[in-house]
């Protein structure tokens, strides 16, 4: 293909961070808005992130979680307690300080002031573990497993679309167990659905593994992490599992009778993962000529346009008769889902609107089509090469094409990841040039375990993404310090 | 059955608000929160809220409307717009003001204010507005038909949880068309939507029809609800459509080009409905012993509790194989729902709890019924009453017996309605002395179409809830005037 005709200007290799945000508004998935670090999410983005979420939801009710819904507003006072034992406290939220607006001299405003000021939930912990202390009396009552589905705000001082936005959308599951085993079972089993479901649905492959202590959520006994690479080497934290301990317990006063009658601290953890997935699963899959959905989560799968500036009724007949028995079909991720894109618009912008958005397959159909009963189709990893197919081996065999552009795209991104980790950077000296060229992707080394050799790539802006599960390094000394190495770590750049 | 024996008190005839405030609290379907009108949605009170907000989100989408997601906050300008044409314009909306949170002499203090101050939606219309104004170019990009499910904030003096309160949950349509039928077409699609979607699912009548001028939306050109009569007589608006001709397009500058290649401005509508579905399905189908669901929205619609302290192996693995063969069957409303409650506390508490949340069927297996294949059951219309039937009868005919028991309570809702509406009170003073006594209901009577008259009955709490567009009224003279009507009207009390 030549240089020419990429579709997405400048192209992956050029400049990364710009063709993200080319690719985000080019394949029509959200928009940063008039409030500054705050997004549109746009029907195709908000389609893809739907079926992510619809899937999560379903393995985490599968797991015997309830779903609830929180309070918008937090209480100053919860906040405060929690800054007690932060010096220096100062983080960025949302405040809500009145709660009326009135015209005076023909502007607006606020009126009414609050005695305490409310915040806009970072996160519902604090609620949420004030409302568990109320709800466990007794080992009857645990464990106690809940999840929530909202919006959240961070005040963000370098926004960037879909991956570091002031509101975002998240799920957060937060339970309550009797026992330390039981507790960290579930830590362990809810990493698990993140990296299975990353791998299975996004065609996203994980470095999973647990993150080093300054890496930790605060007051987290262990914090496991799945890490994603992206196309530049940089790493996505797209999924985290904090074990808690008794540590949260203690300070939401999550307390229980236990069988033997003794009262006792609840043992908690925590996880969650947001929309920041959709940015990854652009910079994962996303090419020269746009975006590419795994099907898994694609909100169409077969895009169908018909080719005849006026559609002649045969023409519209024939994509209609063939988008009903598309819809009849299954792959392994449900129903077969068809969109027929009857609109005004020509149809080769259509075309190429489709193939930027990333639909997985795309269908045109002619005058010629309908005649003789012939698709002809092209898929996104080859957006310049149409085949043709007679209309019925093409429904029978569609779940399967499907099927096979997803573990098209899987195995890409596997190959990336693979080539992308590095064993033979070794020394402090190789990762300081290693870490200076773009596209660096991670070095799996050692770690001698000290803090100062943690945080000792800082400086290059470099840290432990995680301590991997699945993967031990070559190498038997610290990355940083050349001592013999207690760890193997993933280290890397990240957003 | 005694009078002592009721699960929930005060009982609806006592004390009709304080027992809807106690049905809430004793079936866990939700609690206000430390913040003043917010509230803790609980997992059987969200289970509810989800399968509604499952299927009624199937309709928008089988309507060709797309999701998507606006911002929390909305500019101060936007707000200052709209305030513009509104003469001592004051709202009661949550103000944010500031960004950060620093500690101060051991204090937390708001720091780095806005210099335009943010305003938490009370909907998203302005926004969407603006947006629209951006996506609509020419008549190519219309219609465009956008749904939004999302929280919202209206700061309420007098909250009623689920009822009415400052943050909400809801789903807010926004629709933009060429034409003027194609959007009053909308408008009328939507709101038999809701009306449909409240009777098939909700097993809710209620009586639809166009509000009168007064009960309008700021702004729309006709506005349709649907009115449910609760069992203390007084309705609540349980979904609204509006058309909004241009007026709507104008303020936010949405234009297009024609096929004619003139520039005009597009026909627009607007619909939602909220949680406070979840408040109203409380004060239709609860009764004396705690809430009623019907099976179509019923996070489970058979509730298995073993009845023994210690349960055995074999009255477990028989309540299990029970639960299997009962997944496996279906109703009108998909799969049927089964949950096994093994928890640790006592079955009688469970059975009342169950009873009290409204679970449609209730099966307690004992050792008797594992050894001889028996299934003892109630259904939630007669708690007091066991039944039995052979395990495999039971299971073949439970999607029968949930089908039967939503048809029951439709029919015993749509009974109530039938006999709240009363055709009898065609005089102010048949009015003034009606609506004084509690559980009045409504009533269908003659409207003269004048202003005055439309709001004469304001003093007595009484309102024009709709013009009905199935029902008109016996008498031919206004209800408050006693000249000739030109409307038939439903008067009534409200929420
Ligand atoms: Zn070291
Ligand atoms: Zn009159």
């Amino acid at each position: 293909m030549s240089q020419s005709k990429a579709a997405i200007s400048p192209r992956r290799a050029e400049n990364f961070p710009s063709w993200y945000q080319e690719v985000v508004r080019q394949a029509d998935l959200a928009a940063m808005s008039h409030v500054r670090g705050c997004m549109v999410i746009k029907p195709w983005g908000y389609g893809i992130w739907e079926l992510m979420q619809r899937e999560l939801d379903q393995q985490i009710k599968d797991r015997g979680h309830d779903n609830v819904y929180f309070p918008l507003f937090i209480p100053l006072s919860y906040i405060e307690k929690e800054a007690e034992h932060v010096e220096g406290f100062a983080k960025e939220m949302a405040v809500v300080t009145h709660h009326r607006l009135e015209k005076r001299d023909g502007r607006l405003v606020p009126a009414a002031p609050f005695e305490e000021p409310l915040v806009v939930r970072p996160t519902s912990e604090t609620v949420i573990g004030e409302t568990m202390a109320e709800w466990v009396q007794s080992y009857r009552d645990l464990p106690l497993k809940l999840n929530q589905w909202a919006n959240v705000v961070r005040w963000e001082m370098r926004p960037r679309v879909l991956l570091r936005t002031t509101e975002f959308l998240w799920q957060e599951g937060h339970t309550a167990h009797a026992t330390e085993a039981e507790a960290v079972a579930e830590t362990l089993e809810m990493h698990q659905v993140y990296e299975s479901f990353a791998r299975d649905w996004l065609a996203m492959p994980v470095v999973a593994g647990e993150k080093s202590p300054t890496e930790r959520f605060p007051g987290a006994k262990r914090t496991y992490t799945i890490e994603a690479m992206m196309q530049d080497g940089k790493a996505v934290q797209a999924g985290t599992s904090h074990y808690l301990g008794q540590n949260f317990a203690r300070s939401a006063g999550i307390e229980f009778t236990d069988t033997d009658g003794a009262r006792k601290h609840a043992y908690t953890t925590s996880w969650g993962a947001s929309t920041r997935l959709v940015g990854a699963l652009v910079m994962t899959h996303g090419d020269d000529d746009g975006l590419c959905v795994p099907p898994a989560v694609a909100p169409h799968q077969v895009v169908i346009v018909p080719v005849l500036r006026d559609s002649s009724p045969a023409v519209l007949d024939y994509a209609n008769r063939l988008a009903e028995a598309l819809r009849a079909q299954r792959t392994r991720f449900g129903r077969v889902r068809v969109h027929l894109d009857n609109r005004a618009t020509r149809p080769g912008d259509k075309k190429w609107q489709w193939i930027k958005r990333g639909a997985p397959l795309l269908v045109e159909v002619g005058p010629r089509d309908a005649e003789s009963g012939t698709v002809s189709f092209r898929n996104r990893f080859e957006p310049h090469r149409q085949q043709q197919l007679p209309l019925s081996d093409f429904v029978t065999s569609v779940g399967e094409e499907l099927a096979g552009l997803q573990d098209r795209l899987l195995a890409r991104a596997t190959d990336r990841l693979d080539e992308g980790i590095r064993r033979d950077i070794t020394t402090r000296e190789d990762a300081e040039s290693h870490f200076r060229e773009d596209g660096a992707g991670f070095a799996l080394a050692g770690w001698c375990g000290s803090s100062g050799c943690e945080t000792g790539l800082k400086p290059l802006g470099v840290t432990i993404r995680c301590l991997p599960s699945h993967l031990s390094a070559d190498a038997t000394t610290c990355l940083v310090c050349g001592t013999p190495s207690n760890h193997s770590a993933i280290w890397g750049l990240s957003y």
